[in-house]
């Protein structure tokens, strides 16, 4: 994997402990419900993993979009389907979804980097 | 089907055919990729109404909402699908995403209307 | 009460029942959560209320506006108090917030009726 | 003009005549600034009511768009042009912004009412 | 304090007296409001500046998150507070405001850095 | 021009190639929109070049205003303008667009480096 994925997880990791350290017990549920909600169930995990990206980039948050392309990326989905989960949200979001999404493509590359 | 949708439908159709009508090259464009967009690909196209209908609703578009709604009842999203995409919209875009999720039951249900 | 609240009351309960009634298991969560938000902690219920008020206001959800007007009336906040959340609110979200502000002057006023 | 234009201008005088009343200093000076920003400068009044009709429509305020309408129509803007505002504003902000558009385009039709 | 401290208000400040100097009154009184939005008055400084980092997380901005706590630190305002500040903002605003939270966090704590 | 400009450009032109590799007709087509929107119409492209600045303001995507700012400036918009824009975004969209602005104020500046 890429510099951006390591140094992505490496601060998420480190930030997400120091706020489930802080011992604010709504804090702690929302990330329960978080793990909770991605779960296989009548849905797919795949299928849901891909409404998680499509609401962070529409919503235009770089680190959402990173952490669901990553799992998206564990569940399998390919580069075309992603594309089509990218074009959903440029046209319902509009173009200020397209700086978003080259930063997107950058990190999907990343995740493919040294698994060829 | 109930009075909602027959209401939506009637002004919504009613307004696209002004804009349709107003020669406006861009919009025209506009209408038309939306068609693409949800075609099936990649992706098959109720996976792609159940993205649309996550991304209308984290931006808190009702219209939006109903409408991909009416898409996804066609594609044959069960209720409980439609509940798992409203969990990922709710826990992705917060409390604010309640407020239409109790409109998007409401539409939800009224969709169903005189299908028993 | 003025008749505003008695129907945003009742139309809230009604679909809150049925969300709830959903076996969603994430949405039930999520309105636990909500409940646990508020209670006095560190910052009192009427601190976090007027939180509650001026993110929904930023956010322009009416119905969210409504819900924590009426908690904040609840927790005796005086309507000069109420006017200096909007500003707060009409200040660091912008004149888009204006028109969500007279829907909730109005409400707040409801409130009021039949109390003096 | 239609019914939707009287309505819309009456509530909205009501309701800020009482924010106004309300004694609250920021309130009054962000509706002073307001009517400093649109006056005639660098860029005409003409010009300043379009970025204000297509910065509304991003963020999605229907009386917002409302009233920018308003002064749009009493600056001389013509349906053509209209349009190309909402053609950047479907562009920009995705087709979100559609049903903010039909919106519009009933309110622009109003505006005209009783013209011809 | 810390380095992001420094950071970010050399170039606050730097980048405020440009837009200052640009002579647009619109842009000065816009500072102007500003200043006295959070003045003492009917709520205190104190609240008034946590409701300006409740908003300012909702929204996403992570400049404003950074201004707004400072001015919490400099009020007093404790870590278990504004935890709870963050807890309402990332209830109300959803799981994208984890990011920001993230960030927050880490300038929480460089603001305390020397101090001990 | 100033090193920003060089760097958003050439980070902005990779990407967009790649985008445009992908063999997604959504994500072409939208490109192909955005170019056909801002021509000359009954509007000016400098007028819709300042609507497509200000409504990426309030939306708060600062490389979409990077590359407004850009087609402005090649449009001949002078500061005073361009001044006029912002402060219309930073009133109808609140002080979150004033961090936005700093940097706007100084990729603005860039863009003049080299040209006195």
């Amino acid at each position: 994997m890429g510099k951006l994925v390591g140094e992505f997880n490496a601060y998420r990791s480190k930030m997400n402990e120091k706020i489930l350290a802080s011992d604010n017990k709504v804090m702690k549920r929302i990330y329960g419900i978080d793990t909770l909600t991605y779960q296989e169930g009548a849905l797919s995990t795949k299928v849901k993993e891909m409404l998680g990206l499509a609401t962070s980039m529409v919503l235009r948050c770089d680190d959402c979009v990173k952490y669901h392309l990553e799992k998206c990326y564990e569940q399998g989905v390919t580069t075309k389907e992603i594309f089509e989960v990218f074009s959903v949200a440029n046209l319902v979001g509009g173009t200020i979804v397209i700086p978003h999404t080259r930063r997107a493509v950058e990190y999907w590359e990343e995740l493919h980097d040294g698994k060829n």
